[in-house]
């Protein structure tokens, strides 16, 4: 006899890149009964239909996640709260909820006050994706090999936990458990800030006059090109990620800065020695990151 | 019978990722009926020999350019004046000098005044490259689909120009002939300011203390990764990019600062708008560059 699933019924509020890469990844490992989603636009949800995404389709939120042992939220963490307000009386007693979000403590501060005590809230951040978005840009296999982080506030049931912990490794992460604050200065450093000089670069080429976007177009190959995919990510969903951590952004946007007037220095009195100094250095990460396989 | 070789000896002076795969496609493409080599150490040497490279190895430059009718300087720019001064009394009467570094004034400036008027000077750049260095390194596709730009000095012979173009077509290039003034402000853009911010910000992960180098590797695919690649190009060779084009690096760098600064502020205030704004534009490009086959 085929094993039980992990879930009866799991509900994706929000199915674009992650909800449906999510949605493919439990499928093909058989994680739940049913699948249930709810997406806002009338057209996702007749995507998510077309492509067998989910088992049915809600226009509210609040029926999505009726009878869910597990409630996915996979929206822009800009519409958290109303997603919270709108669910909350809806959700299953001993229900797991979790979402995807790039911060951590903001989620746990705008959505913990507003779910009922017999709800077990699990805050995740599956840190995957492409700079693709929508229900058509998902793969069972975007969670293989990449980290799982989540970091349930102090008290957190440790088996529900260890369950949601259990469906992020059964679709192919590792999971590492982490204080929300540290999640927010790590993916500050190693997510945000990176995505906000690429965003930025991006901007200032566009406004040259002397070099025409076309020329920019054609010799992007030399380096330029690697910024403008990561510019290409989902403008609402990372407005909400600066917005939602600012303050360590701020602070490593603070750093960088200095450095870079540092380097800009070095550059205009010819320092030699201490670029190539430098740019030896940074060789050494990128091996770390070969080793780690996360390359 | 099979047609006559674009060149009859080609000198390649430096074997690195660019001599190397040049010596890969010159093979390739048959444009050539001896290829010479000159590198400056014995292991470079002994591994263009191993790896069937060169016809002919040489420990000095001016052994290499002898009776060659194409001269292409593949080395580090800080190396041209030297080596130009050691090959200019031995180059061919008619013979082409070109070279592949990515500043193109300052190597007419150097390299020009060196050489005899018998010798067609021709700069020129291959836009392509990737983060590994060395003889190993090189593949005959490298430079397929990319742009070649020259920037000849005004009153260079055409033809000379003319049959570089066709090496640089006859490996997969497309080529552009641009003034090496207009070149250096393009490459600063597209290339050197990318650069130049990947090993910054690369740089000041690794001074961090609150958040460790091996939590940023295991994280990095969110974004931190592709930086480090970019970051793990050869030293030697971006020291000297940054100091042969430093006016129009820092002309860029002041403009990107500015508008990080700007983007800052917009964090700071929660200018959700300007944000989204932003994030909405830097998409187009990216679908610029995917049209044009440079993705």
């Amino acid at each position: 006899m085929a094993e039980k699933p992990l879930f009866e019924r799991v509900a994706l509020i929000g199915i674009g890149l992650i909800g449906s890469s999510l949605s493919h990844a439990i499928r093909k490992q058989r994680l739940a009964q049913h699948i249930a989603g709810h997406a806002q636009s009338q057209r996702t949800r007749d995507k998510a239909v077309e492509l067998k995404l989910v088992d049915s389709i809600h226009a509210d939120a609040a029926g999505a996640v009726k009878g869910a042992d597990l409630v996915i939220i996979c929206t822009p963490m800009s519409t958290y709260a109303a997603i919270g307000a709108a669910i909350a009386p809806h959700l299953k007693s001993g229900a797991i909820l979790t979402d995807v979000g790039s911060v951590k403590q903001s989620v746990i501060r705008d959505l913990g006050p507003l779910l009922p005590d017999h709800v077990h809230f699990v805050p995740g951040h599956p840190v995957a994706g492409t700079e693709h978005s929508g229900p058509e840009s998902g793969f069972a296999e975007l969670f293989q090999g990449r980290w799982a982080i989540l970091t349930p506030p102090p008290g957190t049931d440790e088996a529900a936990v260890e369950k949601l912990a259990e469906l992020w490794r059964r679709v192919g992460s590792q999971v590492e458990i982490m204080e929300a604050g540290h999640h927010d200065k790590v993916l500050a450093i190693t997510s945000h800030l990176p995505h906000l000089i690429a965003y930025c670069i991006v901007g200032t080429v566009t406004d040259l006059e002397e070099v025409t976007k076309s020329e920019v177009i054609k010799f992007s190959a030399s380096g330029f090109r690697d910024f403008t995919r990561i510019a290409a990510s989902d403008p609402i969903m990372w407005r909400d990620v600066f917005l939602n951590n600012r303050e360590a952004v701020i602070e490593m946007l603070g750093r960088f800065t200095e450095d870079l007037t540092a380097l800009q220095r070095n550059i205009r009195w010819g320092e030699s020695d201490k670029l190539q100094e430098l740019f030896t250095r940074t060789r050494d990460i990128r091996r770390g990151i070969i080793d780690a396989k996360q390359a």
